[in-house]
């Protein structure tokens, strides 16, 4: 595709010329950026005129340029007044246009010099939406396509939706091209819902040579399998008057006195808590340097270096061809970032929104921002706390405040909405929420959905699938060295008679600390309850007279179904575990491999190592600089309600200070309501509760 | 306690003569009251003379007076028109004054006459708080406290303060006692936090002869334990200028056009949705009838008959005396009911809230009234759904909306807060929030609070504990006749490699339908992600021609750490298991059965059967009126956080519409945002975006 023609819903793209515009002008940075601020609209086709020049005169295709963050000991230095401030440097992963050879680049913005160019080989890059935008016109006009269209009595090609996805597995043909998949879906008119008329066939193309390979008709008993033809669509062309616009009213919620965050750049604080928000192309929110607030030793705690989702699959569990090329690995195959929403079409919080934008760079070396792809907003969250003294009616209640940083992206049909939450009780919490559109397919006459898929409208079935996300959380619990320890809460081992434990009752929480990065690599125990404790060993809770910590919870965390050498099982090692624990290292984030597309799960691959390879290596993860990967996820075997759009479906992990505070950590949080009955202990009453400034009964 | 000296903080009592005043007529009900509805301040003082007239001369305590609902058929008959309005009837439990003697009794107000009366024995019945308020004032004047605080200091008995608990065992009595346990503490001054100063001792009382029995002191190596000194406290007047006023900015949540739901009576309706909503002393808040209406079918579909929360146990893993008697099953032994909370006090939700009253009985057969003991009101949920078309950017997203009703109870120490959430997506769910106080005990010098408990402060350790709660569901899906299926997501059998499963990404959901009670008492499986559907077989769905079905979605369910044989798995047979599937009988109704206190768990208990009695019926539970007890929570190991006052913790349970809809059930919900770029398939467009009437970016 050639740069020129380039137009991406949702994305503003700059080119030569354009940084004067009142666009460039919004959102050009102001000053030195932070060390961790994503690259900007300058800065990426100054790095993109670097590779060039360093790769005078191959054609360059930029597949990714994005910030190079610092090194971790180089920025801690900074930070702590010990070195210079960090050189500002891109990192890209770059196509000859020519050769199709991938190579890795550094350049050094503040030298202006390319530091590491690097060929790699037997891997491929993330499919970009530039590229992944080829398939659909070329599949139009392919005459394979019109034929597979006009057997099952389709000609207006104009009307075959393709949407393209990364290939699962295809053994016809390996890394000498970089291949995609196309699924096909009918439109009855333009804003049709595709998905209630899918296909019976799909595609593969070559990426770069823009050429379709193969166009692969499923038939049952010899039959090709007619269209869905019923409609089934949400867009309100179509709901219009089934809308009951009387039932609801409308719920307000305002922030008189404006939002309680304070923004420097890209630097937050809130309620104590100080963090970075940076963003890029593939994990696309990552937020650093978390800190808190200690109200009682009056001191700025850390609590983790750096937070992002490194990772996902979808394996969808048809064996049938071509479904079995179905698992999406979606950070990963196609870039958080890229896929984000620019929020400012969906409306999709309420209150009051501050928006960052994502930054990132076009195959051209120009830079692209998806406005607002970043929202940050305040929430009430219920009770903080409450007591009543049952003697004489003394209430006390608190009400908690929820931070939330979070983006949709939307993978074809897929909608995922990331909700980092941070909450006055000392918890952090990611909360997905899955939307959007089922993957459909249809059935032959002869065929029935059950028991790899469901049919959701007559005739479609949407097939189970599992959506299973890799959390990566660098800790740095109250300093840099920490451990991990396996809680199991588990009865006591003396018999219900004997002298320490007669009644039967006893029971508590047997401590296992996780020493090597095999041990780290954890299974998950329902019957123990099980949790894992981020601990800093060095750093004693003087009540508790425990290390500090912050405790795993990750209730929702389902095997991978997939079979140990299936190819799903085998691609996605991270998702074997719900936990993984590793020395920290730089530049060591992706747990599928840096180059996830087509990817085979090789052990010990030169140049696409996985968290297999990271735990094989087994070394010490005790009282050192750790990193940890939480898998969580959900299991979803299709309702008829998920069709023909699916009610949002959360599913969430949570971190929560433990022992880490010597007390309550949301007691400064002034009492949304107290009632002290001063007269009389005993007296009853009922009219003594008040609000305590500033909120009342309708203000937090 | 004689009945003219009561006075409850938070009841309004209302006692002959003051049926006329203002507080009276705005809890006397008007017309004919629905079926369901709670007896009311006027109802219960008639029930009591009708109860008083049958026994006499016997002098009467009332340990409840409360509706007796009318059978399941005779109320479904009415319901149908094929049945004339049931007649309303009281049920009593009572004890004679002067013997002791517990009985069972119902009296019809319609015909104005007591129907059944039965005496049962080796029972006890619920603790009031009327009788449990006795303690405090008891052991304050009795001399072996007066000594036994003395000897560690205290003299001031007016600073001692003892919470009254059930017993959760003591061998050195049995049923010829209405045995409570004391819990001491100490205040510094009226306000300050009790828990900061656990005492040493624990007390044995006769609730009906006023008496105490027993005070045990621990010794550690023949010496007392020391108070804990040191002030912990949250009240305002301790926190004062700690609070920080300026960091939380107000969030206000308004309802200009006021809440969308109606009230008729007690008979609420919401967004398709109606109900009924009931309380009583022990249950609390309990809702029947649950409807929702079908866009598609255009007809009134019936969800569940009733919901509410029959018991929980609190189970405490310490193992030494006096710790062993700490398990208190808070619904069955005090009543959700009677603890309740008046929420006019507690300014615990926000935006337009719609109160409802608790009416309960006391001893002396007057009404009491909890005014706000029930809470309804609205939030919204975050997105319903969302998608946008990758092509051109189309974006189409509605928000969510839950509807609460919800109360909060204080058990002595313990808060908890009880959710019913109806959402838009077909959900309901039922959260708990627990926060309060912990449970606490001072150590001795030569003690350490692992691995029982936490030192949540300097001398002071909170045990491990569970919350171990059962939800009642008595389903009505789409009909009266439903069965349970338990769904397991297991991996295909055949073989990586084999024809059926060649890429090892097969799987399915194993259905296993559970057809007797014995099969009814399942064990959850993590490695299975399993889920329980309640279906009714004889509805199918058109498009998955499968039964329409609720599916229970619980991963919050430890298992009971306790040791079979001991004490409290013996009790708390409700709590081996997540679920328990029973055919329907009228009245019954709680797991660990009608007579808590001091119950020994014992099988066949003439008067006092429990679930695992029910369950051995071993009954037929296919394709009948059924109902299940669906057992979550949480296992607790203190933290140093959870002190002075508990952070609240949530924990929920999900029971959600799976293939009962034809389609999504929120598409008459109009957008909250909708963008159609109409003018060009593939134009750049950042401008589209337009709120949907009603709403905009900040209404729903």
């Amino acid at each position: 595709m050639a740069p020129d023609t380039t137009s991406i819903p949702g994305y503003t793209i700059f080119r030569e010329g354009d940084y004067d515009s009142a666009a460039a002008a919004a959102v050009t940075p102001q000053g030195i950026p932070h060390p961790l601020d994503q690259l900007s609209i300058t800065e990426i086709p100054v790095a993109a005129a670097l590779f060039r020049e360093y790769a005078s005169p191959k054609q360059l295709k930029f597949n990714c340029i994005t910030l190079r963050e610092p090194r971790k000991q180089e920025y801690a230095a900074f930070k702590q007044g010990k070195a210079p401030r960090p050189d500002r440097r891109a990192f890209a992963i770059i196509i000859d246009r020519k050769t199709g050879q991938i190579a890795e680049a550094v350049a050094n913005l503040t030298k202006s010099k390319v530091e590491e160019w690097k060929d790699v080989n037997d891997v491929m890059p993330t499919l970009t939406l530039e590229d992944l935008d080829i398939l659909e016109s070329l599949a139009r006009k392919d005459s394979r396509v019109i034929k597979a269209c006009k057997d099952i009595g389709i000609t207006d090609m104009s009307k075959v939706y393709i949407d393209a996805w990364a290939i699962g597995i295809d053994e016809r043909w390996g890394f000498e091209r970089r291949l995609q998949q196309g699924l096909a879906y009918y439109r009855n008119s333009e804003f049709d819902n595709q998905y209630a008329h899918p296909l019976d066939f799909s595609i593969v193309a070559d990426t770069e040579r823009e050429e379709i390979l193969s166009v692969d008709i499923r038939y049952v008993n010899g039959e090709r399998t007619a269209m869905p033809v019923a409609e089934h669509n949400y867009l309100p062309q179509f709901i219009g008057d089934k809308y009951n616009h009387d039932r609801l009213k409308p719920i307000d919620i305002t922030q008189p006195q404006g939002v309680s965050f304070q923004m420097k750049g890209n630097e937050l604080s809130w309620a104590g808590y100080k963090m970075h928000i940076g963003f890029n192309y593939r994990e696309g929110i990552v937020i650093s340097d978390v800190r808190a607030h200690d109200p009682y030793e009056d001191r700025e705690r850390t609590l983790f270096n750096r937070i992002s989702v490194v990772e996902m699959v979808v394996p969808y569990g048809c064996p049938e061809k071509p479904h079995h090329k179905k698992h999406a690995f979606d950070v990963g195959e196609y870039g958080s970032g890229f896929m984000s929403n620019s929020l400012k079409l969906g409306c999709d919080c309420k209150g009051a929104i501050h928006y960052l934008d994502g930054v990132m760079a076009l195959a051209s070396g120009e830079a692209a921002v998806v406005k607002n792809a970043i929202c940050i907003h305040e929430e009430d969250n219920g009770l903080l706390y409450k007591h009543t003294d049952f003697r004489d009616g003394t209430v006390i209640s608190a009400r908690d405040r929820k931070l939330i940083i979070s983006q949709i992206i939307t993978a074809a049909n897929y909608d995922y909405g990331f909700y980092h939450i941070f909450s006055l009780d000392g918890t952090y919490k990611l909360e997905l929420k899955l939307t959007g559109m089922l993957n459909t397919y249809p059935l032959h006459p002869t065929e029935q959905a059950a028991p790899y898929g469901t049919e959701v409208a007559p005739r479609i079935t949407a097939h189970n699938h599992q959506h299973l996300f890799s959390l990566r959380i660098d800790p740095e619990v109250d300093g840099q060295n920490n451990s991990v320890v396996q809680n199991d809460a588990v009865a006591s081992d003396y018999p219900v008679g004997s002298p320490e434990n007669f009644y039967g009752n006893a029971f508590y929480s047997k401590k296992t600390p996780l020493r090597t990065s095999l041990e780290g690599a954890a299974e998950f125990c329902y019957e123990t309850n099980r949790t894992w404790d981020i601990i800093n060993p060095n750093s004693i809770n003087p009540s508790s007279k425990k290390p500090v910590g912050f405790k795993i919870i990750n209730t929702s965390c389902p095997p991978l179904l997939a079979k140990p050498g299936g190819v799903v099982h085998t691609r996605a090692a991270f998702a074997r575990k719900p936990l993984w624990v590793l020395p920290y290292k730089d530049y060591e984030l992706f747990p599928a491999g840096n180059y996830v597309c087509q990817s085979t799960g090789q052990e010990n691959h030169p140049h696409n190592e996985t968290i297999l390879d990271w735990s094989n290596r087994n070394e010490s993860i005790e009282n050192t600089d750790i990193v940890c990967y939480l898998q969580f996820g959900l299991t979803h075997f299709p309702r008829t309600e998920d069709f023909p759009i699916m009610p949002a479906e959360p599913v969430s992990i949570m971190l929560r200070a433990s022992n880490f505070f010597v007390k309550n950590p949301g007691l400064w949080v002034p009492p949304s309501s107290v009632c002290v009955d001063t007269m009389s202990r005993n007296a009853f009453s009922t009219s003594c509760c008040a609000g305590s400034k500033p909120g009342d009964s309708s203000r937090l």
